[in-house]
């Protein structure tokens, strides 16, 4: 495998020091350039303040910045033809359509959560929905975070959800409180429960349950690392790929 | 230990068998006679189709019969003096007073809960929570069965949570769903889900959530031999008690 | 769907019972006979001493016999070219040999496990290991069972392993016991962890462990009926199929 | 509640900055000064070289320093009684015989785990297993840490065996490896099952399994933080106690 050079934007943030780790300690990837506007000279690459001032050759860009900068990073992949992995979220349906529109001349990935193992699940469970929904099993999901998230369900879990609902009946629904209802399941509710506390960084368990048999899908997430190396998975896969719109699912694919 | 001799009150419905083969391998119990409208002769033990008729002598009555059948049962324990384990649910509130009445002349058992598997974690879930809540842990319950059940919150998670609730704060309070809310965890709910599906007998996890920390306490009930076993071991404690009201609580506690 | 007419080879005995009762609250399957030495004329459905005096129309045989009458079914099922599904263990080289042989001209599926959940994991664990493993993820199973089992791990669990291990590198291998070497997890080796206890009926988990992140496979058959619903499942697939050897993947991948 | 006062014992090594953190949120509770060789003046405290030339008034010591740093740690608390808790590992024999002479003069607490949630179990799991095992219960443990852990199992599931076997009749032991067998359970065995991988912390589950029921008691640590949030614990118990040899479960205890 060649050595897949990254330029690190937003190097200086939370997610853009683990993935600045990550890389590290991975010979086959290396950040040749990091773009924050702050900069105290720790990286052990050189740091510029904006894409427009860097100048290093390099085979993909990590976006982990701000929504604002995002302009910036489009304009600058459609001129250089460097492929991004875009990770910043909160971004405004007009982003969302420039990205779009900039994927036909440049390779451009972006997924809902960056995690290796939720995304191989998505498949998976699309494969399970299939076999166990039309032997009878119900569908249910539990999702755990930290006492500070405020929403809930979780976006992952609603995606786990929306993922399944592709390949089943269009009658299914979801089902998130039953505590005001005096009746039977309804064979085509999901319900999805949501546990909060402590610190927990992420769970979320999918449940197939039939007659005397149950079989569950977990993931958990000890650390935001799994982001991170999601991300930095994502960047090795999209370093010369030709112009396009991908996500994880594809680098997973590829591995198959 | 001695014999214990048992009138099974009920003995022909599933909970009266279910205990009959529980009781036919345990060897320091026996069933020297059942109660039941119906009988085609197939127990070891005769069969009195009602409790007037019974002339066995006996140390205690496992009662799981129908809460019609509950008036005979109490004139019958306040006369014989026989202990008597009181499974049968749905009793009305006059039956419940007149319950009360008679243990003041009789030994009586009544739970919520047969299973010394919950019976159990009651107590322990009450330690546990003293500690747990005072270094800040958040409490949640997740329960999962079977997709006809009506009601949920199931009572059992209910009467977990008011188990805890005795031992902490008076502002602690339950939440049944977040689905609706934009908000961080309040310290001072109990999160309750509720899982339905497929045939599963009953699961209760009670979860503490701290800081990078989780303990978890789960009961899984298998089949309804719990429920069974639960009140032969009642039946076993309650032979030779002085008159009052006992619950499995005392069960457990005369083990320690 | 059409009727799927069931000849119930072994109907009187455990499994036989079982099935017949999923049976009979299947819309689109039905016993019309049943074939056993002992009867009590309690069944709905008229039932043989042997198979030759069987003279009723069927789509498909379920055999839950024993060894002992495996040979009669073979060369019934040659003569009268119904196909047959062959949950019966135990059979000799020979047997297994013939059966084979008559494969050539009859529909046939024979499985180490009935139960749909375990047969579908088998599939979607493959696809998770390939995965998986490139990515660095750590492979554990961990299977609880009975205190009566004498075997460890179970046969279940060494099927799930082998079934990864096709996918897999060469140089991946089994570790049973940590508890007598002093040193790190060889990245090759998976462990496969025995727990014994209680009435437990089965559960299997495999476990995905990589850098801050941890996923999950679970399944958990409640009761022996898992085995027999998979048994009719495969039933309703098999009649009708042309000559040949099928397993329970192939019942599963028909639902895709 | 007061203001306790600590002085952290290697307060720049990795524990000693976790607890630095911890302290720096709980408003009962203050660094007054750290001791280490190396220091580049980042802590908001003092830090001093070595006890001997601190001078600063306060409540509690808490020690995660090297054991090179003992002996003189030994002969600080036992001339300023000063109370401490002693997190260092890895002391000699002469050093511990010490510790236990100096607690006749001063308080000392110290445990194999600092973590609340471990030690909170300890206790709960001696009253559980006194009533499952008296119930026919079979006890089994699970144990899951990185791939990068020498020892199996871990000294922490044999801390929570031998808690139990306290309490249990003398003909326990431990099974660690079953694949060598072909029999059934003995109902005196506790199995200790070891998983490995990836960078799990710790999971210790502990499981009483009897008939149709089965009651799971789990603790997992997301970080080392747990532990060093149970130090701050420890110490703010430990402030004011008269001399003695203390342990977690004294701070336990204290909370209820």
């Amino acid at each position: 495998m060649n050595m897949t050079r990254i330029i690190m934007h937003g190097c200086n943030g939370h997610m853009g020091q683990v993935i600045t780790g990550i890389v590290a300690n991975d010979a086959n990837a290396q950040i040749v350039a990091g773009i924050d506007l702050r900069d105290d000279g720790h990286n052990s690459y050189p740091v510029f303040a904006s894409l427009e001032e860097c100048n290093v050759e390099a085979d993909v860009i990590i976006d982990f910045a701000s929504a604002k900068a995002e302009d910036t990073l489009v304009d600058y992949i459609k001129k250089t033809k460097i492929p991004a992995v875009i990770c910043t979220t909160g971004l405004s349906d007009g982003q969302i359509a420039s990205i779009n529109e900039a994927s036909k001349s440049v390779a451009i990935l972006r997924s809902a959560n960056m995690s290796l193992g939720i995304n191989t699940l998505f498949k998976l469970l699309q494969d399970a929905a299939k076999v166990f929904a039309s032997a009878g099993f119900d569908i249910e999901i539990v999702e755990k975070h930290h006492n500070q998230k405020l929403d809930a369900p979780s976006g992952t879990a609603l995606a786990l959800a929306d993922s399944m609902k592709e390949v089943l009946d269009d009658d299914y629904f979801y089902r998130y409180d039953r505590s005001q209802l005096r009746q039977k399941r309804d064979p085509k509710e999901i319900g999805i429960s949501a546990v909060r506390g402590g610190t927990i960084v992420g769970e979320h368990e999918v449940i197939f349950a039939g007659e005397d048999e149950v079989i569950e899908f977990k993931h958990t997430a000890h650390s935001k690392a799994v982001f991170a190396k999601g991300a930095v998975e994502a960047a090795k896969f999209l370093a010369g790929k030709p112009a396009g719109m991908y996500d994880m699912r594809d680098v997973i694919a590829a591995k198959n």
